[in-house]
């Protein structure tokens, strides 16, 4: 595996979020980190997003302090977002996901900083 | 802009890397950022990514320790390379971009911690 065997990354956990579909292995890097999404099932958004484009870059996360307060701001600036409200996430994160219609083609989400176990 | 009128991220600077064909606008996140890039004509590969795919997420980029001794580690690891040795990226750092074939489709670029002025 490139991520872990190749550039060295650990491999840190492998979670199953059901309510998005996706099994998900995490691999720290920094402050940051990269999720390998593997979908549960062929009718999911990522099976539907892999059947389409093949694998590839699915979205970037990025950690706000205030989930509702940075969706109320995106609103008032015009944005179109998928999740109206927050939702719980990996680890029991707070997430919401931003329209790639607003950003320029890339699917953001947000997740609220200290709201999960990651 | 979504990214700094919406998100709120600042536009630290903007640098036209001419041997890549890219004008790049630099928006620091945490320990990361995140580059808006802009193809400086349609015969650039970001001219020709956006041509046929559109506007999304081109490429991550991974700091490294040493770029050459990475380098050799995906080689042996039998990782395709695009660059087999390391050339001058934005701010004059040492870059080297891995092929999408051995990464699971993402295109990434290796760049030398320290080796630029960002």
């Amino acid at each position: 595996m490139f991520w872990r065997d190749a550039l060295g990354l650990e491999l840190k956990e492998v979670e199953v979020v059901e309510d998005q579909g996706v099994r998900v292995a995490m691999l720290p890097i920094g402050e940051s980190r990269i999720e390998l999404l593997e979908a549960t099932s062929a009718e999911t958004p990522v099976g539907k997003f892999l059947a389409k484009r093949g694998p590839g870059i699915h979205h970037l996360c990025v950690e706000v302090n205030d989930i509702n307060a940075k969706l109320s701001e995106l609103r008032a600036c015009g944005v179109r977002l998928i999740d109206e409200q927050p939702r719980v996430g990996a680890g029991g994160a707070l997430v919401a996901f931003v329209h790639p219609s607003s950003t320029g083609g890339v699917l953001i989400e947000l997740t609220q900083k200290g709201s999960g176990s990651h």
